[in-house]
């Protein structure tokens, strides 16, 4: 078996097989292969594509090019949940405390976010005294203790996946379906849990932007994780404009706690709750949609979900009181308040509007708007400002006059808050007749659909 | 603009113009661009491939990334040809001096070989003496007092290209045609000469297997050498089988005597005299192709080629008593006989026949018979052995017996040699009933057609 020989097979089309997947990865990851070559053969892949069989083999053979989380001293079936990305969603903040009080043992690993917003481990970092980087054993520990504990990925976690996105990421290589779900899914095989759910964005805002490629990618996520053995289960949803109120770190922890205090946006708490409510039933601790939906309502409705987050920051040392008062988190120090004059002046086709609809925006330029604050990282070496961030006062469907508050960003820096307005008034387009599809999940895929 | 977006849009199919290219280029062989992105960018060439524009710009950004040879000190309109290569091919060392005795003077940069056989170079660096590293000065001077000069290609000569090429081959992004056209034009190009002739070969002992890849390939150099100002030529000839009747170094030198004194074997004198007559028209030295052909039969007819060459072997230090006496070069110490019996042996259908037609051998086989007796390089580091070879005496179409002669092998190893003749033996097919295309130049490609 040589490299050379194997960039051909898959440029001509061909199938490769384990073994030769599994030379492929291991060469790559040990340095044995070069990154040209195996730039060269991403690229192939690009082009010929990997069917089921040799997608689920690159995703074991990365998943294997680390160690493998031993969650087996955890009691319970653990069900982990992964996010494909999108503007404001910070669900994995309102799912584990809402799955851990309904006796579902959650022990999550997350990664730092690069883009628009931090991911969920930078936004935790927003609680004083929080800390994301506990020992394995205490890990597993909380978990058995609380049935809760999100920590980062460890440096050791699928370093295969860590090394081939790297180069992704320079060669224009990140864009096909195969290729993203091994990412996703050695990560999430490396890192033990049982069963997986999966919530697939598709949107303006997502790496998705149809439903036929979410679905493709979906369908593709559930086949790798049905043949490694796990349940898996994906939800496609919506990302058509930020999820929930909030964009930007100690902003989303705020909103999040409002969710679990049962004052949480609807569309924020519809994805939610649909991703616990699947959860709830890959644990096996409900029979049906129904009576798993009715659970999660009643965990939020009776506080015991906002108590586990509680008692979840104070495992991990995080002060409390903040989740208790969250007007204690630290603010920015400028905020700006867009008007919907200001968007209807930002088109000469509106400019003397007084009313209209906001029909669409390009939920991208918003989390791009939300970075240029601070609140992203544009390289992986960037610092977030955890404070930064947008809180929307409207919503696509939603009708607005020229006096209407539409948004109010936060800023510490005044060229970089003007630079962000910019993008998000030119973000959104409006019209003058209500016209708005308001899906918000759209598909459940299972390996049986 | 940036090697990301570039890859990016090749990989999307898009058209790079001039300055992105040379971006590319440029990049690449200063080294601010790493391998693993050009690699990247040369696999998507190969998926989206180049139109004659983008390839015209790639062979101009090579030829520009060192120098170009300036031949104005040569009086007249310099020719050079360029074959793209095959089994037995010694037509340089014909046409050469067929040339220069013809007043048109031929400055040539040649490489060395690499996989079947020896280059230009290797081949005449079996005349003791010869030197093939003359000064750019002496180059020049030699061609304008006898018209004649072939010397090894300077570093740098197309930097960019070699850079390129030894990419493509470790990355399997070699076989596309505009990277392969790209590649030869722009040595020919930084190469100096006012017109170009090339021989397009075509069949099992060439890269180009059928006459449709042949025709796309020659009609690209054309449209680029067109582009890049210089008069441009193809012809497009046979290698399903050797050309001439010997292969490996110093045999091919000597059957390169034996042609300029008028004994050659018919098909390789048929492509010889082609491209002499085409250089000769091309030089402006004739108005057609008749006319053209009757002057380099005379040329050789009269004994003028053959004094030219000996001219041209004295000029650089070669003892031309070698060229006048060709039973002086060095032999191999071993030789081994193919009778027609070992072909009919060599496969169960044959076995027991008496007589047979050769009706068409896998000629890369042949050539890699003499590369494993030692007349080429399988890596760049390889030394050859100029003595070993392969002498033919039968070709395609001619009928055989069991005590026929086919071919003598000539070795200084015994173990080579039983795996050459294994090889040699197994290449060839047989029928018992005459079927044969006895093409040997198929199409001439200009601008015009």
């Amino acid at each position: 078996m040589n490299t050379y020989g194997l960039i051909m097979k898959k440029r001509n089309g061909g199938m490769l097989d384990k073994e030769e997947i599994d030379y492929l990865v291991t060469g790559y990851t040990n340095g044995t292969i070069p990154d040209y070559q195996m730039s060269a053969f991403l690229m192939a892949v690009y082009f010929q594509g990997m069917n089921h069989e040799e997608t689920a083999n690159l995703t074991i053979a990365m998943a294997d090019s680390g160690e493998r989380l031993d969650l087996s001293a955890i009691h319970g079936i653990k069900v982990d949940k992964h996010s494909t990305g999108g503007v404001g969603d910070k669900t994995s903040l309102i799912v584990g405390p809402i799955l851990a009080s309904l006796g579902v043992p959650v022990a999550k690993m997350s990664g730092r976010g690069l883009g628009h917003t931090g991911g969920t481990i930078d936004k935790l970092e927003g609680i004083p005294g929080f800390s994301t980087g506990i020992s394995k054993e205490d890990f597993i520990k909380q978990v058995n203790d609380i049935g809760l504990s999100i920590v980062g990925q460890t440096a050791n976690l699928a370093p295969a996946d860590k090394k081939i996105y790297a180069l992704r990421d320079v060669t224009a290589t990140v864009d096909n379906v195969s290729l993203i779900a091994a990412s996703i899914m050695s990560k999430k095989i490396a890192a033990g849990a049982d069963a997986i759910v999966l919530d697939v964005k598709v949107g303006s805002g997502a790496f998705m932007k149809t439903l036929e490629d979410a679905r493709l990618l979906a369908k593709t996520m559930v086949a790798i994780g049905e043949m490694a053995g796990r349940k898996t289960i994906a939800v496609i949803t919506d990302m058509n404009e930020p999820l929930g109120n909030t964009v930007g770190n100690i902003l989303e922890v705020k909103e999040a706690v409002e969710c679990l205090k049962g004052k949480g946006e609807e569309r924020l708490m519809a994805v939610s709750k649909t991703l616990a409510s699947h959860m709830l039933m890959a644990a096996g601790k409900a029979d049906d949609i129904k009576e798993a939906e009715q659970s999660v309502n009643e965990a939020v409705a009776s506080g015991r979900a906002f108590d586990k987050l509680k008692s979840f920051v104070t495992a991990q040392g995080g002060d409390a009181s903040y989740v208790e008062n969250p007007d204690k988190f630290d603010k920015a120090q400028y905020t700006y308040t867009v008007t919907g004059k200001e968007l209807f002046l930002s088109k000469e086709k509106t400019a003397a509007w007084e009313m209209a609809y906001l029909t669409s925006c390009d939920n991208q330029e918003i989390g791009l708007a939300s970075m240029i604050l601070g609140g992203g990282r544009q390289t992986k070496e960037s610092e977030i400002d955890l404070t930064v961030g947008i809180i929307l006062e409207k919503h696509l469907g939603d009708k607005i006059t020229k006096s209407d508050i539409i948004a109010t960003l936060y800023a510490n820096d005044m060229d970089k808050l003007s630079e962000a307005k910019e993008r998000f008034v030119h973000a959104y387009t409006l019209s003058d007749e209500y016209k708005f599809n308001n899906n918000i999940v759209y598909e459940v895929i299972t390996k049986d659909n």
